[in-house]
């Protein structure tokens, strides 16, 4: 059998969002980086609230080569049980990322920019909604922006060309099963 | 900052599944993929009616070397437009594929197992029910297995351990925006 391969007729930069409370907004924008990558594109992941915990993907990514990079910045999840740290440090560390992605974004060097967790970067006040607007109405035309993280704004859902909402059917820790690496993490 | 790296005190073989209407379950299921891969793991993907368009993860998963493997069966989608085949051809390609899913899942050889599109298959009725609860039934306790596709069957929910609806918010395909590399495949 022939397999087909597409080639859209015009390259459209396309904004995506993934929100809802369910597992797979995190790991969806995981495997577009993987997607993309066997496309030969260029990725750049900036994460928000998630230095402090290893994951799988930090990892998986290097195996991708060149092709895609990958910033955790911050100091865990703001507000969560057992973090430490006040919303001040949090938000100095979510204006720094705020920085990275501006320079990131407008470097010409990527063809898709991923921003996780950005929704609950900005619905926990560590941004401005300002900020990410900004970053949307200044994006390169070809590139691709995917934002993650649950409580995506109205007005960036506006402005989104593909968005998702993942709802939480079920979920292992109801059943006090523990976080399990390579899905979870 | 310390890195924490958690290491669960059971390990616990999950079902997970991930159906819905919107962008984001063949993708999420990608996104374990390179995550397991970052963990060491080893998976196998085996995508159902899938055989016939190319798709950037073919090239991707390569990238992550021995760990990963993925098996594209099937002659595309049963009876969307432009598809040639009659459904007593899809059905036998689906019928083969769950052949290849029993045999890898009790090789022992795998610590994620991925069955992409199952629930379609299912639900088109290329496979039947007895078969998935079968597939369910007989995971090896530690194994990972990860369900996606839309309507996913009542019975199949039940057994899940982590499941996610991803509704779809919008599409870009709706502004008719053609499909784009490392994005849409």
């Amino acid at each position: 059998m022939e397999i087909t391969k597409l080639e859209p007729e015009k390259k459209h930069g396309l904004v995506v969002v993934l929100t809802g409370n369910g597992k797979g907004k995190t790991t969806s924008a995981m495997g577009m980086a993987l997607r993309a990558a066997g496309h030969q594109l260029k990725v750049c992941i900036i994460q928000f609230m998630k230095g402090d915990l290893y994951s799988g993907e930090w990892d998986g990514v290097k195996m991708l080569g060149d092709r895609v990079e990958l910033h955790a910045t911050g100091k865990g999840f703001c507000g969560i049980q057992g973090n430490p740290y006040p919303h001040s440090v949090h938000r100095e560390n979510a204006q720094q990322a705020v920085q990275l992605v501006n320079q990131k974004m407008l470097s010409g060097d990527y063809d898709v920019l991923i921003l996780d967790e950005i929704n609950n970067a900005l619905q926990l006040k560590l941004i401005d909604l300002d900020q990410v607007l900004a970053i949307l109405d200044n994006k390169p035309q070809l590139l691709h922006l995917v934002l993650t993280g649950r409580d995506a704004h109205e007005e960036v859902l506006k402005r989104a060309d593909t968005a998702s909402r993942v709802e939480e059917i079920t979920h292992a820790y109801r059943k006090d099963i523990e976080p399990q690496p390579g899905i979870d993490y």
